[in-house]
């Protein structure tokens, strides 16, 4: 079940990987959906700090502190997946993306007209 | 490429998935590391707020809201790994779990000693 | 201008303050509306990290980080104030009491009912 | 107790003028200092969300919506200090200042040298 790389990788391989760790460490108990959904806002603006006073293009040179806090945002995502105990998380997404290509149709939403996602 | 359930799909399916959905709508000259950041960060309140004012053990009956944003804090942030044209960022992740682990050894880490992850 | 207590300092003495702590630093090109917003993101949530996988009804002991925290906000959003040349922050906070006072009749919102202000 | 202008508004003008709203509709029973705190993250992310995928630069024709969301932080913010009884908020804010003006010496945090407040 090791992490390897992107294209071998599934979502299970992560679901299964942070509830093994999780489990041995006995955390379940702190690990209310609402207390996740708390450490990923918090985890979400350490990651844009990376980029606070910095222009628009901004992109560090160094990623490291950029790609850890990723790493942390998408590790409560998932332990939040886990404790909703979703069947099928990759199901939601695609529904979701789905869901948005009705809303920003291919020919209407050129880029010009573009305001917000 | 499509999107069937958590065993199946590999991170890589869902980067390729988000790109073709952004470059069919030419958008990414908005999709900026920093301007994603933004859009994670406020994703993430979002979904925070299914938990406002509510309990801590709180779980909506009806979990749509939640996981609707749940999905839109991944897209955002399958759209930045993208955007930084990560080479693999579940490399990143299998680190930082790794760095976890030895920062909270199992031992040590009993729930009772447990304050903050 | 000193600033002593709640009952004798105003927005504007809270104003002058930090407008002039950032003159004399000559931050004003860095403290556009958009840096202002996201910087004022951050503090908020380092203000909940105080919180973070702590039961509802905590408070902690020392209050020193926490309202370390409390002023960051203050001032970034006063720094927001200042940024926008607003003439009349009081009246438009006023205003927004005088909207909720409308939305929430005190009659009808009895605390039982309350789900979120 | 009316809240006329910035110049004429005190610091506990608004406390009391925020604690009165509160008692009427019997809503400190949900104020605990981690409730308002997750109320204070969200609504600095829709105060935020003014700027999405904005330039640097961008500043609203129609302040409206956002000095809306601005009221909504500074009424959390004051319902936080008054959820905490501190005695003295403005001292608070005070010593930050001081603190930050130690931190940042005028003449060695020229603007060019500044990345980072």
């Amino acid at each position: 079940m090791d992490l390897k790389n992107d294209s071998s990788t599934t979502i299970m391989d992560f679901r299964r990987k942070v509830k093994n760790f999780i489990d041995e460490r006995d955390w379940n108990q702190y690990h209310s959906p609402k207390a996740l959904a708390i450490a990923l806002n918090i985890e979400a603006a350490e990651l844009l700090e990376v980029f606070l006073f910095q222009s628009d293009d901004f992109v560090p040179k160094n990623l490291d502190s950029l790609t850890d806090e990723m790493a942390d945002v998408f590790i409560y995502l998932i332990n939040l997946v886990n404790s909703l105990k979703l069947e099928n998380f990759t199901e939601i997404i695609a529904q979701k993306i789905e869901k948005n290509a009705i809303k920003y149709p291919i020919k209407e939403f050129s880029a010009k007209n573009y305001k917000k996602q």
